[in-house]
């Protein structure tokens, strides 16, 4: 036999037993949040036709796309879960209620370049509304509200939304009359990664003279409340309709925010938001945990108000959040933010003292049937070696089980923990194990 | 624009938004009742190596695999979620507790002849137990009591587990010194399919004379409860210790799946399960819908005990069972089996009779608090059409907002179904709508 590689692919995310406990509860908890604000679930398949993915597609994106081969369809992996609700929507138009909301957890692909905390298979979970025709901004301020919820129910500590909107940008360009708007936009968004002074002899060679690139910075970093932000933008003085309701849009953004329950800390406005050449039209949005920003951002999105109408001809405006959960999941195990996880479900092992399976299986019916999660240690094996499965499972409670305790009915419960032994009845311990809600 | 194809590819899964709510709530059911049995979630990606699939594939899989081109490994998508577990058990033997239980309700990719009822991508809900060195033949009953609970707990009516063991079916073949005992297997399982005379005459190409024949499908057309079916396997005089050591695996099994609660119409044995070339090497099951046998085998899986082995030199025997979601579900819905679900998941649409969002939106912030799911229609559009939208979202409950209910912070609440209003506060509403458990 030939010595095979067991190890995953580069770039795809394998956990431990204990890890994966814990990310199965995180998609519950975020899946619960998504009910909570009335988002329906809604899952398409992972191949999708090259001509749909193509026509919402940039160009880094195009290189990263894995192409699938089965027939002689070109098809490929989805790169995102939003393409994909698009071109449901449009092809589902007369099967939805608009506004339609749905929620989706789940994988997509990307052949990014492999490195720490980067991978090519993930999970995103994304909240989106879709409007047919219009859709009120009061649910931008809705999307904003779901995240953070989604993000406190992760409980990772203090985070801050960073919340701009498009049309200031696209306002303040207009007002520079510039040559190749989208190569700027490019450079804003890249600023973070090539530092200030390569920004700046970057916009040098798109022909920005120092006074107009003394402007663009002052535009792009403005961080603060409302009132600061607002403030801050009316003293560039750009006369831009865009401009002008952007910041008026905001505005109402904030009102809604604040009565959606989002404390003052949990969101800024941020000018230096941009979203790269994406799809968004309106608010824009990006999330860092805010004892930990080096993580990046965690969860994004903003209004899409085209995103849809390239495969209908109809208006369909739309505003999503997506938090890259495969990601912030590896990093917030690597800085220990997520407290250790055991490796089992089970709130009790029932450990085998007699050759009466029957009997034992016929217990830990009855406890499953009163509601315990139940795991059997069914090897034959002495108490020791039984007791060792149990405590390595990492389950809270374990029952011995004995002829004697068959005989009597009665149980030798363990805490795991404090090692305390009591004896009990079957629904004595199916109370006593039951931790989960 | 190019006119753009917006249908799913074919053999692709896609439903309504109805039927999307049943089927996560399917995966949430069957989530909880492999949870009960002490079975821990873990994910692998959905892309392996080549070298890994090719290992453990058969000639007819090996043609429906999905490459997946990108960069230079040769990696395709998953065919079923046994092989990568294998692998991950393989990968990981240091980290795990043995024996270790897993269960996974995730996707897998076949290129089959696209057909009704037939998917190339497709869920499977799998529940699996791995031993290193042995695993106690009490885990086969284990493995077959999840599929019990797990099939009950989906309430689609009687169904029936067939069980059979691959060393009555090595030993009888033993018995005839047969020149090509996989040949054999391969029509035995096939039989369904072609028919009687059609399996004879094949039979005859390989060789079996009238007598052998005759033997062969008395052999393999035995069913019943465990003392007529062993009485029959007993008749035939096979002199194989296999054979023998088999009937008293199933004696075994039969009394601890009484034990485990199932009941004698839940199963029964049946020669006729072979599960074709695959991996098995004891147990073998197939379940029906009693009531609708035409759609075939719905739940299977038995022990396999090498698996695993294939991966690593220590033996690693291993049971588990498998439901073909995405087909039990289309067939479910396409037989009316399924309640027909609302596309909603709200307990509770709020409709807007004011200007005042803020206010409005406090209120869904309270009754999300409470513990309610709530969409609030954000739309500006008289009371009549928002009316209309909580109608077609299916939700049981809408809540009337206007400046006179804000004043006096008491809400007109309508039953959808009834027509019935009730003036309420926010705590009597967030009681009163909530339906789920």
């Amino acid at each position: 036999m030939p010595k095979l590689n067991l190890q995953p692919l580069s770039g795809m995310p394998e956990w431990s037993p204990a890890a994966n406990v814990t990310f199965a509860a995180w998609k519950r908890t975020l899946a619960d949040v998504y009910t909570r604000h009335g988002f329906v679930p809604l899952e398409t398949a992972a191949i999708e036709r090259d001509e749909i993915l193509a026509a919402k597609v940039g160009p880094a994106t195009q290189k990263q796309i894995y192409r699938v081969i089965h027939g002689s369809t070109s098809q490929s992996l989805r790169f995102d879960l939003t393409v994909p609700l698009a071109r449901y929507v449009a092809a589902h138009q007369s099967e939805l209620t608009f506004p339609y909301r749905r929620a989706l957890i789940d994988r997509s692909w990307r052949g990014e370049r492999a490195q720490a905390g980067r991978f090519r298979e993930f999970y995103q979970a994304d909240a989106d509304v879709i409007g047919r025709g219009s859709l009120d901004h009061t649910y931008d301020a809705q999307i904003l509200a779901v995240a953070a919820d989604a993000l406190r129910a992760l409980q990772l500590g203090r985070f801050q939304i960073q919340i701009s909107h498009r049309g200031l940008l696209m306002g303040f360009l207009h007002s520079l009359h510039l040559l190749d708007e989208a190569a700027v936009i490019q450079l804003l968004d890249d600023a973070p990664k090539i530092g200030l002074s390569k920004l700046k002899s970057e916009l040098q060679l798109l022909r920005l003279d120092t006074f107009e690139i003394r402007h663009l910075l002052q535009f792009a970093n403005v961080t603060g409340d409302l009132a600061t932000f607002s403030q801050a933008m009316l003293r560039l003085d750009i006369a831009d309709q865009d401009f002008e309701a952007a910041l008026q849009e905001l505005a109402e953004l904030d009102a809604n925010l604040r009565a959606l329950g989002l404390h003052p800390d949990e969101y800024q406005f941020n000018s230096g938001i941009i979203r790269g050449l994406d799809y968004y039209t309106g608010v824009v949005f990006e999330t860092i945990l805010t004892d930990h920003p080096q993580i990046g951002a965690i969860c994004s999105g903003g209004r899409y108000d085209n995103l849809v109408s390239g495969f209908v001809s109809e208006k369909m405006p739309g505003v999503g959040c997506s938090i890259g959960l495969t990601r912030l999941f590896s990093q917030a195990l690597a800085l220990g933010l997520i407290a250790p996880s055991r490796a089992s479900v089970a709130d009790v092992v029932v450990l085998p003292l007699t050759d009466q399976h029957d009997r034992v299986a016929q217990l830990a019916t009855q406890l499953r049937a009163a509601g315990a999660a139940v795991d059997v240690y069914w090897q034959p094996a002495a108490l020791k070696k039984q007791l060792r499965y149990a405590d390595a499972t990492g389950a809270p409670w374990a029952l011995l089980v004995g002829d004697d305790e068959l005989a009597a009915d009665r149980y030798t419960l363990k805490n795991m923990i404090s090692g305390e032994q009591t004896s009990a009845t079957v629904a004595q311990i199916a109370a006593l194990v039951q931790t989960r809600e």
